[in-house]
């Protein structure tokens, strides 16, 4: 675009809240149902609940190295007075038992073995003596299902080994695999297209800059809060300030992407430009233009024929800001993920004021360090154009839309950066 | 191995502190250097601080739509009394300006614009009025720097873009993205062998069982926390209970990879039959056997000609409890990552008491729910060879070595699982 500054221009229709924002596009259908092998389907979140096919560990199972015994003949077994069983052979690892517990009898068992017949529970070993070849002493009582586990204790058949929503865990691919379960069938990761926008933007790798030429930060910077998401990044590079152009590339992006991105460029000029181009990719259009967020005001969201348009402000700061807070429980809400992972939070005191104004969410970044009387939270200010104000934040927090600042000393929850 | 149990087997030589246990393996030194390009540096720790090659913006910017000007020209103008000055030209986006400010000129500039020279602020355009062509009404005055970014303001020549030891967030691949640095060195994701052992272990994929056997569950589960910690997980196969082809397979672990982890067997006497495989591996050999963790207590740690091996006990929640508190620090050691992301922890109220033993470090799986009085603590307690406790808990909380236990209503901190 050209420099000339444009007065009186239409620069918002509708200033909303993110959460209404959000509450625009809530009925966002998730991607489609992919099966993907278990060793590919961590953070993957399942479409449905995945249940167990037989119960686990499917046997009962000896939870000590000891004997398998009737627990009726170890009543009132003591040092002093044992119980004298006769040793009737033992059980190997990963084989059904070979014999079986009569009245009088014991069978050695390895931790993890197969209860024997007749058995209703196992004496440690270190409870027992084998004084005499092919019998043993008990030294202590034991009662039915000591020393053991059910066929069904750890799963039920039939029963949740993980929820529909919540990305797999580390734990999750243990149980599924105990279950015999290798393939789960997740929501496909959602396309994020990410078009970068300004005469005045240059790809990363360009080495020597031009006076007034900006190396492209935000495509970056978003392909890596897409990918934390569970997202799947597609970089469709940087389209210059000409409406025409940008409307090739927002047709493009919209047909092959479930959630597009755009850096709506930093100048009234710029986002009135990307604004015009979103209204004509498809119904019902720009759904607000104007958030109730600071940074992160000239944020344009738009649904063009069923797939959502996040405009962001050209400012990579301002960008990054409001992508966390509205692109990823977006790209959440595309992949399926109803229980999203916990962020790590920590209660702080503030160590000064931080002014606000009602009806205004504040994103305010900051550092936290540890003081006598537990962590300090110490605001980034500064000019909200600079970048390393975010790589240098331990965390942010949020003055609600309610508030009209928070006093110096106040206790305020910061999200911490992972 | 056969099911007779062995009375009397030495089981632990000593048993050392987790905290002990990691000071055994203080000096491990982290894995080579590598460059990675910029779109495969997320959550990689880079192994030197990377400085920036020249300043950002790299240009003396304006950070508002309006008139660039000599903030002396403006001092006084008001609405009722606005300073005149002759618009010269225009800036625009991504070049050089062609026109510089001279005493009672103004040059107009989008946001993002460079600065022309002898411009010291700039008038945002809401404080100008264009009335006449050639001229415009400056209704505000203007201090030096005003509507300004100097050239070295988001980050100066050789200062800091992203330090050593901490993965890679998305806000460092932007910060990185504009100061041209396209390729990270970073420390090679280090190879972790996972070795499953046991008769009775078999695949994942195994669709029948026979009473007896057992799916690998840790394997998968250990490749999943393996990830997270930033290593590459080698899941080198289920080994018999057989002390030759044991070795046999750790000495290939040993080889390829950088950290070694055998689950060591349920019973005594696999566990043995472990020790004495590793102790045969290299020196100095093993290091401890015996944690005091609870679950846990069967761990041995060795060093093998300088790679680390982890001897986990054979049930699945033992060792992940295990491997989350010993192996994931030592999968960061090796990563160099010095600065970890920080961990999702709430404080929680206990609902019910949980018991200990001095000396011993109790890891409890919790479910954390919202009391009346905030987030409330339930201990999830059973048989600790179920797995499914680890699927259920939202997290996790430790008794430490000097407590005998924490009483119903204590005030705890729970580790949020991700």
């Amino acid at each position: 675009m050209t420099a000339q500054p444009r007065t009186g221009g239409r620069e918002f229709c509708t200033t909303v809240t993110v959460g209404a924002a959000l509450g625009l596009l809530a009925d966002l259908a998730p991607t489609e149902v992919e099966a993907v092998p278990l060793e590919a389907a961590l953070g993957r979140t399942p479409a449905t609940a995945v249940a167990a096919p037989h119960s686990l560990p499917g046997f009962a199972r000896s939870t000590v190295d000891g004997f398998a015994v009737r627990a009726v003949d170890t009543f009132g077994a003591s040092e002093g007075m044992p119980s004298y069983l006769d040793v009737l052979g033992s059980v190997a690892m990963g084989r059904p038992p070979e014999v079986a517990v009569r009245a009088g009898g014991a069978v050695a068992v390895p931790t993890g073995a197969v209860l024997p017949d007749g058995a209703d529970a196992v004496v440690m070993v270190e409870h027992t003596q084998e004084t005499m070849p092919g019998s043993v002493e008990v030294t202590r009582p034991a009662a039915p299902g000591d020393g053991t586990v059910r066929a069904d204790e750890d799963v039920a058949e039939g029963a949740e080994l993980a929820p529909a929503g919540r990305p797999l865990r580390a734990q999750d691919l243990g149980l599924l695999a105990a279950a015999g379960v290798t393939s789960v069938d997740v929501r496909r990761r959602p396309r994020v297209g990410v078009v970068s926008t300004g005469d005045e933007v240059v790809p990363p790798a360009t080495r020597d800059l031009v006076p007034g030429q900006v190396r492209d930060a935000t495509a970056s910077a978003l392909a890596g809060l897409v990918r934390d998401a569970g997202g799947e990044p597609v970089l469709l590079g940087i389209v210059p300030d000409d409406a025409g152009a940008l409307e090739v590339a927002l047709r493009d992006a919209v047909n092959r992407c479930d959630l597009v991105v755009v850096s709506a460029g930093s100048s009234v000029g710029a986002r009135d430009e990307t604004a015009g181009v979103v209204s004509r990719l498809g119904d019902p259009g720009i759904l607000c233009h104007g958030l109730a967020i600071r940074p992160g005001k000239p944020t344009l969201l738009a649904d063009c024929g069923g797939v959502p348009v996040v405009g962001l402000p050209g400012n990579p700061l301002s960008a990054l800001v409001v992508f966390r807070l509205v692109g990823v429980p977006l790209v959440r809400r595309l992949a399926g993920t109803t229980r999203p992972p916990p962020e790590p939070v920590v209660r702080a005191r503030l160590d000064r004021q931080v002014p606000s104004q009602t009806g205004r969410l504040d994103v305010v970044q900051v550092r936290v360090t540890v003081g006598p009387d537990g962590p300090l939270a110490s605001p980034l200010f500064g000019a909200s154009a600079l970048l390393s104000v975010l790589t240098t934040a331990d965390g942010w927090l949020v003055v609600p839309e309610d508030a009209t600042g928070l006093p110096a000393g106040a206790e305020v929850d910061v999200t911490l950066y992972r």
